[in-house]
């Protein structure tokens, strides 16, 4: 019989992984510090495992930690969760984006995403027997077309996903966008899926607008983050959705046959640090802005043009004034061959994409990593 | 709109666990071993930290270990694998059981699943818009029922599902019993999907004979095991699968987006375990034969009828002669409730329960445990 994803490859952050690795380049392509997470992190997972924290964790997750998120959440969103029924731990936000869509999307379902988006929506999508329906941001600020996603809900439009801080552009969703999207929705059965991973990366004082602040919204929506992301631990693989009861009951009913549980030890260490030390991800701005800054400073005497990066941890750039022929997959290629740079061309997020000329740069760097891809880039 | 699984609630194992917590009872029912993995495999993990491995994994597990599980295969099955091509890492054996059937089983596609059986399988199978046929295995040795199994076949069915050591039984299949399969097969699309995670918990001598030591059926399986089971960590969720290059393809391109990869550390240290301490896993049936032995001398003093164990961890027991009118959920309930011992009733692992009266123990536990359950189990 025929593939279930016939259009599937590896994705593209393995790909360019694996180039780096065999070029001996610079590797600014897939998201992942090069940096380590906190040693008290690392200390109290060492503990949970010596005080016997090594077998099933509950399927839901470790309840202490589901308690910390909901503080979290109440002291960050003002929105009050039920740890028992609303809350949900993960392997990795991946997990939770598939058990989102799987437990939600049927078949024949359309599911509408925005352009670019991350890669793993589609595929889950197409698992489900159901059909992604494309909807483009708008340039220059990757901002959304209402008017386009207005036309794109149908009657078998099921689920709509969103992204803030967006991957790959940076770019945020504010108040009024959350506004305007609760007017869109509401009287429809149509949920929401947020993907929220890099709520706690944010730049020049500008506020993560979740939706769990937005009653009516969060009322439909999944609302995903990663552990990982915050806590500078990729490899560790513990993320979480919220979402009403009745949505996280069937949610869990999806979790508890793709993963069961979570590596329990990093469960209590998790728990941990969000208890003792919420300065990690209060600071966390302040954090990646010095590296954002640093790291444009340092391109200032390239010949990239560098747009604006409200929050993530993601420099777009746009190389037309180096090369305007090869379109960016063929930049990146010669790239990482030529010049020992890995980076992300944008037009992998795209299902029609752009004749834009953009790579993706991934600044969550150790300075020293920062400065040699910043001498290759400004080398070209 | 309808819920993608109606069918299904919390698991049993869940449900168990969370009686037995509230009634203070032993709990031999959720299958974990309440003792605490190797100390080199929590140093390794510790060492692993360390040395910085926090980031992402390679996508298909790290190669050091696929390495080990390929030099794991040879030596017992004479098998020889090909790390990059035919063995992928996942985050427990859930998520492989989950990806296998994802990959392979369409809408409309039916899949055979031999009952008793773990009860992943099922709603694996219908997220896939595919059904699943059910064939009951013989008394009073849990064998195959060829005639019903062969009448089972149809142009629909795309897989079948096997498991051995089995869970909840026990049951093992031997060379015979793959012969005979492969027989069964031959001609057909049918792929097979082991699991195989008790595979080294096997007792008196008896070898497990593995899907891989049968090259004619190898060529159409998933193979699937679990460290958890093994190193005595069920809570740490890594498990790994082997398939030919084209069906593992067809895996990954699932797995990618299911849960992308799985926590770094521990595929270090597991490792580490196979390259250095292989006796642990050649010495787990002399480990896991003197906890059976134990256990079953500790319930000679009681009235249950205790079933052969030829393999895994389970102790079957028919319990007729203390109560023959309580069918075997309200029998564990009464269990848990009234004389705080948790066990797991055996029907939740049949679409048709048979009229039997047995309930399964698990022994994977201290000895202390072991006395305490049986102590409670004595007295009825
Ligand atoms: C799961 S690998 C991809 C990491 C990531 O989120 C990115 O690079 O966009
Ligand atoms: C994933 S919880 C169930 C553990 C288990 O395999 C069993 O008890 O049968």
């Amino acid at each position: 019989p025929a593939s279930k994803l016939p259009r599937v490859g590896t994705t593209i952050f393995t790909v360019m992984s694996q180039l780096a690795q065999q070029h001996g380049a610079v590797n600014l392509g897939q998201g992942f510090p090069d940096f380590e997470p906190p040693q008290r992190l690392r200390d109290s997972l060492v503990r949970a495992m010596a005080a016997g924290a090594n077998q099933y964790a509950p399927m839901t997750g470790l309840l202490r930690l589901r308690e910390q998120i909901a503080i979290k959440s109440q002291r960050l969103h003002a929105r009050r969760l039920d740890p028992e029924t609303e809350i949900t731990i993960t392997s990795g936000a991946t997990e939770a984006i598939f058990a989102a869509i799987a437990a939600t999307v049927g078949i024949g379902d359309e599911v509408i995403l925005l352009d670019p988006c991350y890669d793993s929506y589609e595929p889950a999508i197409e698992l489900q027997g159901a059909r992604a329906v494309h909807v483009p941001l708008l340039a220059p600020r990757f901002s959304i077309d209402w008017q386009r996603l207005r036309d794109a809900i149908g009657p078998r439009t099921r689920l709509l996903v969103i992204n803030s801080p967006h991957n790959p552009t940076g770019a945020m969703l504010g108040a009024a966008d959350l506004d305007q999207l609760a007017g869109l929705l509401r009287g429809t059965g149509i949920l929401l899926l947020s993907d929220e991973v890099y709520e706690h990366i944010t730049f020049d004082g500008a506020e993560h607008h979740s939706v769990l602040r937005h009653a009516e919204l969060a009322g439909r929506s999944f609302v995903i983050s990663s552990f990982g992301k915050t806590f500078h631990c990729t490899g560790w693989k513990v993320g979480y959705c919220v979402a009403p009861a009745a949505l996280s009951a069937e949610f869990r009913k999806v979790h508890q046959y793709l993963t069961f549980c979570t590596f329990n030890p990093a469960q209590w260490a998790f728990a941990d640090m969000l208890e003792h030390e919420p300065a990690h991800y209060l600071e966390l701005p302040a954090f990646y802005q010095r590296k954002r800054n640093r790291f444009r400073s340092l391109l200032a005497g390239s010949r990239l043009k560098l747009l604006d990066v409200p929050g993530g941890y993601f420099q777009l750039a746009d190389y037309s004034a180096i090369d305007d022929e090869l379109d960016d997959v063929a930049f990146s290629r010669w790239l990482v061959e030529k010049h020992k740079l890995a980076a992300i061309p944008i037009s992998v997020f795209y299902e029609t994409p752009p004749a834009t000329r953009l790579i993706r740069l991934c600044f969550a760097k150790n300075d020293d990593t920062l400065r040699a891809g910043a001498d290759a880039l400004c080398r070209l």
